[in-house]
């Protein structure tokens, strides 16, 4: 992925939705063209377009593409509020996704229809925009941090996949690669859903970053090994005690403290929650389908029961140091600066 | 699977070896019975049958179904030698099928081909009969190490599946569960094969034994939320200094070390390597599909590297015990009475 390639994007010419069908990787690279609400809504239902930054651009494009599509101006605010709701219900526990949403409607308020289509693509293509930036500036404020030459290893897909482009944890390892760093990469393949089998190493490998694939149970021991310098993971909620992302994450902590190999989390400024705590947060429990069969084929015992946690909480005391565009943030962590915003 | 149910077991009445297909459970069960040392061969090179104690019984009474099918007195000596090579050869680095092997081929040396035959089918049902002892021994000696209620984390399947009956992990649950200790067991599923979520789910839900399947990945968070009370592996070689066994394990006594969980490892007196160092063993890595594709269908890009390491070793220092058939080893480890066998 280069800095002209992103996940998903604006159509200037046709006024459409374009995405990367995440859905096919690695087997296949399509992108897709979205040009109604429905079939975006279906998109992210699908999964073809995830990850926290991406679903809020997603949202942000969806109520432009709605505001465009309405021909009658006497149903322009019926038409946006019912396709926003309709883009809201898919994923209704995305947090970015309803923000990408509501920052839009915003933008169009008490606006002539005319005037709100125009102000919408811009409030759009402006989150979409901001969400560069900030993966930008946290790869540039984290590059710092990886060694001259060494190998890093991450869990899951962090990268930019998971935003407009770029990436969080990918963003770190891409500004390192760009600045002359001599980075490879350990990419953990992340069971279920294997996302850094499929994803990571599709980004990387496609930026030419020297990457490889292993289970998520080998990692200690190429830790043990000393072929690991440090771990970058990224982040869907920062606690004031503890970072919550993909189940995994924590395994890793704990043998990366063991080994004593640095951890550090890159994690945009809206991925705190300052005021909550671990115990504040419940953790999403996900099917049993996803754990107990591969491709429609069980691998599990019929009436085995399954523990499908989505992520898992790593305490502070395990994190070396949490990379976010407004800067670096190190132990004893006080994340007050962000509270301001 | 009860005291009668075995994974191979010599049938009398055809005087054929049946075993349980483990390539196709847990979706199906099905029992194959073989009649000729070809298709003994085929079972092991298909890991139809698999495990290092079962592959001993395979390869034992695989040497006796040669001595039974000889009709021609003449041929006898040199028919079996060909028969035990060609067994020998489907898993050249398994100890333990060689070791089988032999020990059948010994016990009919320079006798006339009918009392040959005879012995060699008492020598290899006592195989059968001594693996089974073993267990039983390994799993009375262990299950007072658990608690009266709790549950068991395991990875990958040190069970009756890998023995010819009770097993060794699974072995000390079993006669805990026996004993009326209230046992529930978290498999960590063990990729990339899953022999967890498939055989050690399976044997323990056909016992009634409450077992939940997770990937392992999930392991530490469960220790952390304080749902594990003891971690319970077997072991593919002992040496001084270090466990060798499934790639995941060294993950796992990390991760008990840091919640203050015991870490056990239960194996047979014939795993140990004594007078070898950790140093000394080159784990076996095996191929790049194991890890990139499943069910045929790649997961990881084409090009893309993987490591696959078979095993990992953990430092004695990270085992709380090991349990054999001869005694439960402590801290500090001290193998010299297991020289002299």
């Amino acid at each position: 992925m280069t800095d002209e390639t992103k996940t998903i994007w604006w159509n200037d010419e046709n006024n459409s939705v374009m995405l990367i069908d995440q859905t096919k990787l690695p087997v296949e690279f399509s992108v897709i063209e979205v040009t109604t609400v429905e079939r975006l809504a279906e998109a992210i239902r699908r999964l073809e377009v995830r990850g926290a930054p991406a679903l809020g651009v997603a949202g942000a494009f969806g109520v432009a593409l709605s505001a465009l599509s309405c021909v009658s101006d006497a149903e322009f605010a019926e038409t946006v509020a019912a396709d926003a709701e309709l883009l809201r219900s898919t994923r209704p526990t995305a947090v970015n996704l309803a923000w990408g949403i509501d920052k839009v409607l915003r933008s169009m308020e008490n606006l002539p229809p005319e005037m709100a289509k125009f102000l919408a693509i811009t409030a759009a293509k402006n989150i979409a925009a901001e969400d560069e930036k900030c993966c930008m500036l946290l790869g540039h404020n984290g590059a710092s941090l990886l060694p001259q030459i060494g190998t890093v290893l991450t869990h899951c897909n962090a990268g930019a996949l998971a935003c407009s482009t770029w990436g969080t944890a990918l963003g770190v390892i891409r500004s390192a690669h760009k600045m002359g760093k001599k980075i490879s990469v350990i990419s953990c393949e992340t069971r279920p859903l294997l996302q850094g089998a499929r994803l990571t190493a599709w980004e990387l490998s496609h930026d030419a970053i020297p990457v490889t694939s292993i289970i998520d149970a080998e990692a200690a021991y190429l830790m043990r090994q000393g072929k690991i310098d440090c771990v970058v993971v990224g982040a869907d909620r920062i606690t004031r005690d503890a970072v919550f992302n993909k189940i995994g994450t924590y395994m890793h902590a704990v043998c990366a403290k063991h080994h004593n190999i640095p951890f550090y989390v890159a994690a945009p400024a809206s991925t705190f929650d300052v005021d909550a705590a671990e115990a504040d947060i419940v953790v999403e429990e996900r099917n049993r389908d996803e754990v107990a069969s591969f491709w429609g084929k069980p691998t599990v015992p019929e009436g085995v029961p399954v523990i499908n946690y989505a992520f898992d909480a790593t305490p502070l005391d395990l994190v070396s140091a949490i990379i976010t565009e407004k800067g670096v943030f190190y132990p004893p962590y006080d994340f007050s600066s962000l509270r301001q915003m």
